[in-house]
């Protein structure tokens, strides 16, 4: 007997009939449930007429992707199985999340994650039940589906995440589905390059599959529009050898689709065979792909209300609309969902039959089971050098300078060196690794670079470790996927231009907030960012380049989440920068400049000064563990050279005012106890900045941050924020700090105006600190460069004067 | 005599030998001009031996690019002139900045606009000295610079800059140079199928040209290093037929882009006169292109230091550093100068020669004193309806529902019939024009699409007007260009999803800060945002669509630049619509939802109420206009919902309790007056929050930003705010306002715990108000809605029982 939906006289190709029924048997049931998921309450199994009330009230999902994803899951499964792969699912099209579950349903991982949501009848009627639904699972992939690394709900990043996980993963294959609509973003148009950076030695391999459905909400998509020569063009100019499976007969998709799978599987190996036979004639390789061309809500109704449904975005979210009410539209939904015949899928208890359950691979290589899409799971701890070998020795406070970042450098060198054989760290950059000075780097490893390398190419390899390329958006995506097939990574950016990927933050944060909810989520590393490069420090690309945002950005985001810190010195940016390396679950910014500067800690101060995240800096501070006059507090490498600046200035014109210096590490230390784990309890924090005297605060970002994060604190009043007020522009490092007022004598003038009973003399010395702008104003003007005594300024007093 | 550069013998092609030594002599002194910027302070045209201290102290620029965008500037200037061509030119390779400042200088406008930089020697000198200095312009192209309408900082929107400034301008041809590095960015990557936007028939056309110049940083770029095939395959893929120029002979390569752009130029006129003569069957038209593939630092020194420069990425920046203390530096850069021959360039006062001053074109042909590169000068207001014609009847507050933004949709369809023959109004939106309902518009123009068009399409058209494409990055990019070219546009969103151009935005407002500081850059139309699908309404989408931290991303640029708006109802989105339509050289947010809502105000009260930005709400307060107990203030459409059914909760349980309600529809309004020009002074703050009493505020974004905007208040310390505290998940509307606290009970919960004088029968009521919640979490649990008393509750009391 043929089963519904096929035409057995359309059966011919690689697959035999009866696999060919048993491949439609098993997509019939994932599409079963998906629709079910939709839609019903209850009568999951529709043992009895489907009837009002089994119908969820409000029906909210989306329809159209699914069927092709449950279409390409059947058949992936059938090649796992065939061929023993160690494969992974990524699923770019955003809504698919009914057809992503129903599979990892059928093939028994769900229930073993969620035992409520049980392989028999009460647990579909769960599953169906739960599916966008209050307290349950939303509409799309998310941390919750077993087997994903890849949120469905921003569009734009599942190929980035795909070639993220199959970087150094040699044995795994990433099938990565990109939806016609996501194709059309920025991040998942740049990233089509990512095999550009895929070594076929070192890495596995990523099976990119277009699905044009043809539609987004409410339109058709440019990729399902372009001539088949010019969509063949692009994606041969991506350097792919694309492969088309184009129909909407299910028996004559699915031979085309099972033969151009082996076809393309084919290829992957013998690709990966010869590179790693040594034959690098074949390089760089012309990846294949899969282009595949089906209806739009496939299976799903051809019209409803008289209107073209099945093959047009109006299948795109629920295709049938208001079933409670409309006895016809029941009906018709009834109509549809026994089409796919679940009594011929379901035994009476409700459990997929084995012989179609005998379809899925077995344990860890489920794609739902995979431990790479549950990278906590293969996560081992970095090994990491001694960071006070890489110290800057400091003898007295203020006389050593250093590059913060050229330092941190040596140190991310052993890093990589350390974990060279594991292969699990990797530095990301948009083009910057040089330019920010982390360049030792390349002593352990180089650039990775599949494209013809020229001799005068410097540090460029297949098998590098360090990826460039002129986009955050890849190397953020690359990070994530690797970090999610638990690896490692940190990746160094321009301060203003990390803002590019705001929302692939947001959604990483938001992804790594609800895992951690979910106990079989193992937790992975850490996202590292060190911010340099930054706000005080663009001499010459002036304003554009000028945006110390970022920070107040990822304050929004879940207070166990994000950490910030603003190392003040080469060791304290060593500290942080391991610190970070050891966490997980999170999201750490570092903000440190590149450009030579003085170095204030010793590596043990450092150390101890770090761990507390802020405290005095009693060598700046001559209050003598009294109450002091004023409280100067600084946050960032700039502020805290233009506080100390300043405490220098006020301590020879007005040597009597004891001014108490207190240097922030962590941010989040600012932040009340109860609002971060990190922050300081209100007497911790009044201890600090007293309770009634004036705080004249430097900070790195925008002030406002600062008054946000200490608004309910006792002596929040008397806190004075200095720090970019977007005035910006091409100038000289000192310049940019006198025209946002964060300079030394901006600063100090300040604390005169604040501190309590100093008069007429220090009316005299604000005068004299006016007139330094002015000379300042007027020699730059001249020269084009600060004046020697500030440019030159050194911390004058030894360690023991204070 | 042979000029350098040039060698006589390889002389033929379109250019006659008179043509072709001007145009390269042009070229010379462009590249000239740019090199003495990024080195000289003094000695200009070279008139003594150079000396060290004719040399800036800090070398800062980029040289690696500038000589072919020179090149291309000045064979673009011949075919203007040639064909009488209206054209602009967009520079996408960042730092192009002195080649195009050059430029600007050759052809006169830029000391027309600036007559300090006058065009002798004195002026060169200046020009020189400027670059990259403090009080000078910025490395790259910026607003300073004539004929620019994209910045070069952040890279990777030129080519959407160029399609924007395309649009409607029939007669108009944008040259729009990308770099190959900036081609890697994603915004870049996805902007090339912009061509499928573009109408022949009412748009302009963009010429993109590729300048693979091979380096970015420190590293080759991709595309550069794709072969030939490749990289045919991709742009043919991209839509363009790409046309081909390649060398680094500089007579050969003159001869083959003068050739390529004759043939480029008549494609153009031919695609134009096609389908401007109603020949349908050459669309979607295959758009002519150009690669020029040219040495990175062509002309420059070959080696420097033994190591390769000319055609190395080592040429990205300074090729020669530290010039002032190493002489063979000195005389390197002296006889790279020299090479140019200035003294055969520049007259004895310094000017350029009159027979190559006659290549550029004149006036306004210039691309330099192009009226649409200032496109306020050409900006002519909107033309706009009357916004009371829209306006949902409210005779009682909270009795009529409406959805907002339809009623909206309803106007802007209205805007856009108004100016539909000025063409100079467009409506852009990731594919949510309908789904954030606002299909009116669909009754006065189709989307436009350019691709195949089938018979169950709806709306598409070639004209359309509507642009919608699943990129933010395009939307927001097309949106920019077509506003900085002097037209008008409307940018609908989901709220979460606009963090994609986070980035662009700053530059956008950056852009604005610095040209409202040039007298000669006319202001420009507001760029307008209206967030919807906000924050509060992703039942189904849950966690990963709800981000309401746009607001809190723009509140850190300047404060003349932004305004965010939150009307509570559809008459107060009429109004925000209708206002910030018809502002200037703004960014303006408005944040409103799409579902069916109560309408509390009038369209005359709203225009009160918005006007004012704040104020109070008599109908829903009872403190007679004395002081009240406690202040509920609300800002956002469901927080306003929830604040009044609170206010609804306590008369009935404490109706002796003095409750004011203050809405905020102007965000702006609650900071400081000195912080921002809408701020209320302390005084009118006061008489709104009072000096001392508790103010439950309910936001609808995070909470810490109504703290920053009012910390400085004397109320402050008793401002307790609500909000999205980051509780998101898949569920009902309501049940999303109770996990973050914002809902009727918790406020009005509260309340009761900080209003003065209410002890035991308000504990008793607060257990009530508790125990509902529970009852809430109860029945959606069971019915996946929300209960109706909740759902359906309307606000009981009569205007005038207040």
């Amino acid at each position: 007997m043929v089963e519904p939906g096929l035409n057995e006289a359309t059966v011919e190709g690689p697959l035999g009939a009866d696999d060919l029924r048993k491949i439609d048997s098993y997509w019939r049931a994932a599409n079963y449930l998906s629709v079910g998921q939709i839609y019903l309450l209850d009568n999951p199994l529709l043992r009895e007429p489907l009837r009002p009330e089994h119908v969820k009230a409000r029906l909210l999902g989306h329809w159209g992707t699914t069927p092709g994803l449950n279409f390409i899951y059947v058949h992936l499964n059938r090649v796992i199985r065939a061929r023993d792969l160690d494969a992974i699912f990524v699923c770019g099209p955003g809504h698919g999340g009914p057809g992503v579950v129903a599979n990892t349903y059928l093939e028994g991982t769900y229930s073993e994650i969620y035992p409520d949501i049980s392989q028999d009848a009460e647990g579909m009627r769960r599953l169906f039940r739960q599916f966008s639904f209050p307290g349950g699972i939303p509409s799309h992939v998310a941390p919750e589906t077993p087997g994903s690394i890849n949120e469905g709900g921003e569009l734009g990043y599942s190929l980035l995440h795909a070639y993220g996980a199959a970087f150094d993963n040699p044995d795994l294959l990433v099938a990565c589905v990109i939806g016609d609509g996501e194709a059309e973003t920025g991040a998942l148009a740049a990233s089509w390059h990512s095999n550009k950076f895929l070594d076929p030695v070192h890495d596995g391999a990523v099976l990119p599959i277009l699905h044009l459905n043809g539609y987004k909400i409410a339109n058709p998509t440019i990729l399902a529009r372009l001539s088949h020569e010019a969509l063949a063009d692009l994606l041969s100019g991506y350097g792919h050898e694309p492969f088309f499976v184009e129909g909407s007969d299910p028996a004559e998709v699915h031979q085309k689709m099972a033969g151009t799978l082996d076809a393309a599987l084919d290829r992957i190996a013998y690709i990966q065979a010869e590179a790693r036979g040594g034959n690098k004639e074949t390089l760089p390789p012309r990846w294949p792909m899969i282009v595949l061309r089906t209806p739009k809500g496939w299976t799903g109704p051809k019209e409803v209300d008289g209107l073209k449904t099945e093959g047009f975005w109006r299948s795109h979210q629920v295709p049938i609309s208001d079933v409670r009410g409309n006895p016809a539209h029941l009906l018709l939904l009834e109509d549809w969902m026994r089409s796919y015949a679940p009594e011929k899928l379901f035994d009476a208890a409700g459990k997929l039959i084995p012989e179609l359950a005998a379809l899925a691979p077995d344990g860890a290589r489920r794609m739902s089971a995979n431990p790479h899409a549950n990278g906590g799971l293969l996560m081992r701890q970095l090994r990491l050098p001694d960071l006070r070998d890489y110290a800057v020795a400091v003898q007295t406070p203020g006389r050593a300078q250093a590059e913060a970042t050229r330092v941190t450098g040596e140190y991310l060198r052993d890093v990589m060196r350390l974990n060279a054989e594991t292969r699990n760290f990797r530095l990301m950059g948009p083009d910057e690794t040089a330019s920010n000075r982390l360049d030792a780097v390349f002593e352990a490893s180089d650039r990775v670079w599949m494209e013809p390398i020229l001799p005068e190419d410097v540090h460029l390899a297949h098998e590098g470790r360090v990826m460039e390329v002129l986009s955050e958006n890849l190397c953020q995506g690359w990070l994530e996927g690797y970090l999610l097939t638990g690896r490692h990574g940190f990746f160094s950016c321009y301060e203003a231009f990390i803002h590019i990927v705001d929302s692939m933050v947001n959604q990483h944060a938001k992804w790594l907030k609800v895992a951690r909810g979910l106990g079989w989520r193992r937790p992975i590393a850490s996202l590292n960012y060190l911010l340099t490069s930054h706000v005080w420090r663009q001499d010459h690309n002036g304003f554009s380049h000028q945006d110390p945002g970022f920070i107040d950005h990822v304050v929004n985001k879940k207070a166990d989440i994000v950490r910030v810190y603003l190392p003040p010195d080469a060791n304290c940016l060593l500290w942080a920068t391991d610190h970070c390396l050891r966490t997980y679950n999170r999201i750490n910014v570092i903000v440190a400049g590149k450009q030579p500067a003085p170095q204030w800690l010793s590596i043990e101060e450092a150390l101890t000064h770090c761990t507390a995240g802020i405290g005095i800096w009693d060598f700046a501070s001559n209050d003598q563990g009294g109450e002091p006059d004023v409280v100067m507090a600084c946050a960032g490498d700039v502020p805290t050279l233009e506080t100390l600046a300043a405490v220098n200035l006020l301590r020879d014109h007005l040597p009597s005012l004891k001014i108490r210096v207190v240097n922030v590490v962590d941010l989040m230390t600012l932040q009340p106890k109860e609002a971060h784990p990190h922050g300081l309890t209100d007497r911790e924090f009044d201890a600090l900045f007293t309770t009634d005297k004036p705080v004249i605060f430097a900070y790195h970002g925008y002030p406002h941050l600062i008054h946000r994060l200490t608004y309910s604190r006792t002596n929040h009043a008397n806190i004075h924020v200095r720090g970019y007020i977007e005035e910006g522009t091409t100038t000289t490092p000192f310049d940019m700090t006198v025209l946002n007022g964060l300079d030394r004598f901006h600063l100090a003038i300040s604390v005169i105006q604040r501190a309590p009973g100093l008069a007429t003399p220090a009316a005299h010395v604000i005068q004299r600190f006016r007139d330094k702008l002015i000379e300042h104003k007027d020699y730059i003007r001249r020269t084009g460069d600060d004046m020697p005594e500030i440019r030159d300024w050194v911390w004058p007093y030894q360690a023991d004067a204070a």
